[in-house]
């Protein structure tokens, strides 16, 4: 089996030509000007289109139970969502209760995928408990190959680790060459803010921003920096909303932190009337819950430091943090009680065009680094490289086409993801992912998805972060 | 005419993978596992090697003339001694006085690489005056595709420009689209600093550090920087030295000013022990004379936070401020006076090997990194990429097979640069660059020159900084 | 003579007591609980209400020129303004133009004020110049009592230094023990900036501020302190407007650099609104010309920070940079171009009744920090203390009796200063200077000026910043 | 009962001045030049010497468990050794455990004190705990006179608080108007690092400070920064050892966090080469525990910063966090394991001329804020003000005259205090408290003490923190 991508625009993080991009199998063999048509070939025209490395999203919510309930999605329409959306791999959150065997909890997130996803797929192993088991069980499932930590400094008691666990997180990550992706909201003044809201009368969705303020976070991550400096060990603050928390993590990174920044698309386009929308504003009672995620949706003067610091570099990546709820029946629990109200914006499906629309389309980043900030960085720092994030010789042929002159609506009408509502409903995105393949195989056509469920794999992982 | 280098690890800024590069005239046509071999084609076996894009050195001088002499490489030693040492691309800084006719120097300096250069070529005009004959005189030079501009806070009064006229040459630079390098040191404090040493008897080359302390640096990037967020200007701030000055730099990224920044090979494995050598160190009189450059080599703090900012990308390019003057003769009219010694470490030819033996080897830096802080940062600063700076379908063939298996020692006796010392002596690298070529030709083979001088060309740039 | 003012509340920068303060000749004697009443003593009761030592402004201008006319206040209009406002020490900038003798400036702006000020003096010089003429003629001027120098880093080529001529002043400074206040804007940016927005069209008194933006300032301070940090000078960053600014100072203590801070009260109480009023905003045509003095009145958002820094010390005076000129015929020279309104708002009538109104009535600063930052920090950084700035035996006997009971209105209707206009006009203010005293002759009764114009002092200074 | 002190040079945070200090019964009536001698009155002729207000220790530890023994001063020991160093006024840290309830240690400790102490006293309450029962027992804590609390950010599980508990205790606190002085260094990093040190062999003395790094206290000081600006509490750092720390608190108030800094005088006078005495350095063995405190005496750069913070008043406060332990039987319990070596420097005797003597002697700080750093802040802050800490009508008569004329010795072998070791054994310092009064009465004369035991007086205070 041969594939031929033919005289596109072929970017990458790094580079920008027209030419062709030859794959056998699952992998790219070579990339060259007029290559010959093998006799085999599956050959798709993309004069005129770009063509990217599979985007990958490091920070997703599949699996996701919540006060009873669950998320929306399953890998059947995650997967689905993100290829059309030219994602092409997801790395999951595994975030095990503390009272879970975290082998057992791993294995029952990894089944959700193996099977059913149409897109690859990896896990980061969400370390909520540390106990004297606990190296053991994080050598197995790194061994398994799944290399990467996540921890929450927020949740404490539920999902949190304490500054004990943490630091003994850190070391065996250290030891293990294990990169740790971090929540980082101080967890007691959260409980206590959101409280004293409530009990002020204060409980609608608009209140969820104010009782996770920017210090919160910007406390969160200084600590982390903190503990990352003393044990050595390499960390990721994933979905940084605000100017306070990425200058923490700059200047860790300036005195030798080995640090990186993630920011998440909801944060870069939207701002924090959002969560304040509701009949006052013209819009339907309790519509702010569809906005309602952590660290919350910021005042708007902090998008364009976001976009800076993405131009800079100083943002390595941008996720999703997809987390789907309903609006019916999830969302609504909030009523009354704001700190009830699932958490998650779905977008997994949008990332990559609201990105382009609202990056690249408006000359705020140029299109090296909306590869790097969507695809590379993801690959390079979760130990997928150079298999994923590139189009090299070599790596998979996880490839997506994409046409810039195609203006499309979102909608939850038209939506892959099994939400009842879209966060963007009605805006206009430039640009469509007319194909996208994953390694070798054609997985969306004209926008549509073509594949088969159960094609992705799971991928395995090496530790890079020694 | 066809080159077909086959089998090495094929390393880019973004990328790394083993296989073949297919060049044909010029340019690079294919990459590909197993190329089939051309039957005119020259073919060179990179099994084992490393292959990387020509290297870049975006901050040269060849022609300066200094107190009645001129510095002691011409582009004939010093094109042949870039290329041995892997750099395939020479940015020249034209450093006319102020009385000249700015376009008559940018010609006069031309000249000088045009037909004896074997590598290739570009300049960085320097702006060292600014009236009303200069926005005329600047657009002609860009039109030429020469598409920077270089500015001195330093050096009033000869190469400096005043504040009026930096701000002019900044709104010039931001409606052309040019970018503007600058070396900032304020000039006032360092004059100042000088007399008062001279005065009281600190007359030698160690007294060059003190009389521009750091401050005087930092000073200097915030200056600039602040006249970059008003004019909106690019800036790449030359040669810098010290954490002051990177934080200066990268605390104005954060607020969204356009700003990057070049730190030179002798910061990273120098200290300001180096200019103390004499004969209370055990070392020759007036040896300390060698090692005097502005900004002047640090202590050897500011080392460590260098290669971390290195890592973190806060500095984007590693140039050498190649400014060669012989021992003999030249840095000894400094005797008695240490301002009378001529600036520079002549670098130009082992730029490359220090920084992989000292970075890479090391593990300070990985590999993409080095090829895009040696490589492809200048390529796509200045406006010289896609054709320069990556190993791609389309770009010029400009490839170096590097050996890092080999180890050597520096040596004034085997060195190509014209200078009768060098500031390397002794050391060892790691590494040799096997064969290095320009645009398809084999200018270096088993680590000799055996190309064609005058086979470099001038590079035509357009202006990218809008 | 003998003066007695009894059982008041008697409040210096650190204490706050009741009782009595006894003064022979122009001298405190005595500070007690029930002291005898002397016979010939002149007795004030005090009760209810506040005694604070005579107010010190740092920074006014009474005799200035400008495009051919001059502010209005003379020392007979200006040292009755001070006094009823409890201002009881002035100090005022010289600013001979580079052209002039600085030694005859000195004692023309001099002999303006001996035999006609009602209050007492002293001057801060100008150095405007650096040649080799100044060192002896500073000398001159700092044995004839005047310790403390001004140098501008905006206005240059009229008022304004360049850095070589800076670096000499501090010098010369840091040599002679004399402190330097500094304006600090960096004249180039103003200067383009200011042609730019004319260019455009931009000639109201709205656009003042927006030539000189906050980075402008920020970058006169930052320098000044580099050159603070390299000579050993003890510096006074005068009108300070904004946060970047006071960081800028607050950094460069912390490592040790001899810096100080002042802000004067226009900065504490009015916003960039009120340049921007006009016709648009309901208010007379060219109203917002009123408002104009550099740097700026900033937006909103800078006041609180200013407060808090009053509070926290980081900001140790509160001056006026009084500069009176009329709206009509003066200010209105502004018309049509806002480069040409002179700079200033009056206020020195004002300052003390707006600070205590708007700092200490509404908990912002307690009376210590208000005594402090009006009096106490001034006489000591400009060697007046122990003669001034407190209430202490041997200090001289300059007191405010204030009432904190009383409640009146601010106009120009009423005003001493001799402006057409107040810039706070219809202000409500919290207090009035009962009485005031000047060496122990009542200069103030009942809020009224009962003193004699003359009986004001040239003090005479002793440099103390070594 | 009456007393003069003729002719001294009368010093207090603000003033200077030569005269006299007449004091009836506890109390200062009046101050004033040739102030008449009353008949019944005791003279003390000042005439040369310098008279302070009495000096506040606002951190010590007196009575104080440590593993199954106690520190060796008691208030008899205590309160002498202070007085003949010129303190007047102890504040002292209650320390329960967290099993201990709150009102009976308070009165356990204020026990201690009563009837035994000769110099006056006051408590911070330590809040080692928070459940429901803690705000009652607080408020009649509060109620008794005791308006400041004390919480460890450090020794989690004995004395230390989590965030929960220290957001109450702030929020508390704030209600109140009391404020919170806090030790700030993160508990898990030290309790990990301890381990790992010990468990490779590193088990001395010397290794304390690598056990705290500087990274640990800058970590705990911006987490209280973070608290207090969402609590609004106001707070203070007690025994602040470094840069970072002080940066951090620096940063918090200038964005509006009411928060003062503390530092101790071992950390202005010691370095960590102290720690590191031992055989190797021609010391005793095991000499370095006498100098252990947490935090840790650091590396000799952190000195000059803390005496440029000193000076511009960024610190607030010089105590000494004396907590006397012998280093017989004592200090020694450490012996292969620095984690058991009792932590504390003796040095309440000797704060005053130790400071007096690095501070004023050298020129570093001047004589004002000498007193305003060792007495009148503390008093400001901690609700002592006017009684103590100045030198002004109505204020106790708690004063010290202090002949900088003399120079004597420390030493083990003359102190007062109890410990078997003197940290300063055989250090000149410049000054003596001649003699020292307490409301009145003369405790020391010729520097001996000759007052009597249960003088001192509880110090009630009401909160002033809203
Ligand atoms: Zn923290
Ligand atoms: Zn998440
Ligand atoms: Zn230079
Ligand atoms: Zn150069
Ligand atoms: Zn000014
Ligand atoms: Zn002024
Ligand atoms: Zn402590
Ligand atoms: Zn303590």
């Amino acid at each position: 089996m041969s594939l031929l991508i033919k005289n596109g625009q072929v970017v990458t993080a790094t580079d920008s030509f027209v030419g062709d991009i030859h794959c056998q199998g699952e992998t790219i063999v070579a990339l060259g000007r007029d290559l010959a048509v093998p006799a085999d070939a599956t050959v798709i025209d993309a004069t005129g289109k770009l063509v990217f490395p599979g985007f990958i999203d490091p920070h997703v919510h599949i699996y996701l139970p919540f006060m009873g309930t669950y998320a929306k999605d399953t890998y059947d329409s995650a997967s689905r969502a993100a290829l059309v959306g030219g994602t092409t791999t997801l790395i999951e959150m595994v975030c095990p209760g503390r009272a879970e065997d975290p082998v057992q909890a791993y294995h029952q997130w990894k089944a959700k995928a193996e099977g059913t996803s149409a897109c690859d797929f990896a896990f980061h192993m969400g370390v909520t408990r540390f106990d004297e088991s606990t190296p053991a069980a994080m050598r197995e499932i790194v061994a398994d190959g799944t290399a990467s930590f996540k921890v929450f400094l927020a949740y404490k008691g539920a999902l949190g680790v304490d500054d004990d666990e943490l630091y003994q997180t850190l070391k065996l990550a250290k030891e293990l060459g294990v990169i740790v992706t971090a929540h980082c909201e101080n967890e007691s003044l959260v409980a206590k803010l959101q409280a004293e809201l409530l009990a002020s009368g204060k409980t609608g969705p608009e209140w969820h921003e104010p009782s996770r303020p920017v210090q919160v976070e910007t406390e969160g991550v200084r600590h982390l920096m903190t503990f990352a400096e003393l044990t050595g060990a390499h960390v990721y603050v994933v979905h940084t909303s605000c100017k306070g928390a990425v200058h923490a993590a700059t200047e860790a990174r300036l005195r030798g932190v080995n640090a990186w920044v993630e920011t998440v698309i909801p944060y870069l386009v939207l701002d924090d009337t959002a969560a304040q929308r509701g009949p006052a504003t013209g819009h339907a009672d309790f519509e702010g819950a569809k906005f309602v995620m952590s660290p919350p949706i910021r005042a708007a003067r902090h998008q364009p430091f976001l976009w800076d610091a993405l131009r800079s570099r100083a943002v390595s990546t941008v996720a999703t943090d997809h987390a789907p709820f309903d609006f019916q029946g999830q969302k609504e629990m909030g009523r009354g009680d704001f700190t009830k109200i699932p958490n998650g914006i779905p977008s997994v499906e949008h990332r990559i065009r609201l990105l382009y629309t609202h990056g690249v389309a408006t000359g705020r980043i140029d299109l090296n680094t909306f590869v790097d900030a969507a695809s590379t960085q993801a690959a390079k720092l979760f130990g997928l490289f150079p298999r994923k994030g590139t189009i090299a010789v070599g790596a998979d042929a996880d490839l997506v086409v994409y046409d810039p002159g195609v203006e499309e609506t979102l909608s939850a009408e038209t939506h892959l993801m099994a939400t009842d509502y879209d966060a963007f409903e009605g805006w206009r995105v430039q640009g469509r992912c007319e194909a996208v393949t994953v390694r070798g195989e054609v997985m969306v056509r004209d926008g549509k998805f073509v594949g088969q469920l159960g094609h992705g794999q799971f991928l395995k992982r090496q530790p890079t972060h020694f």
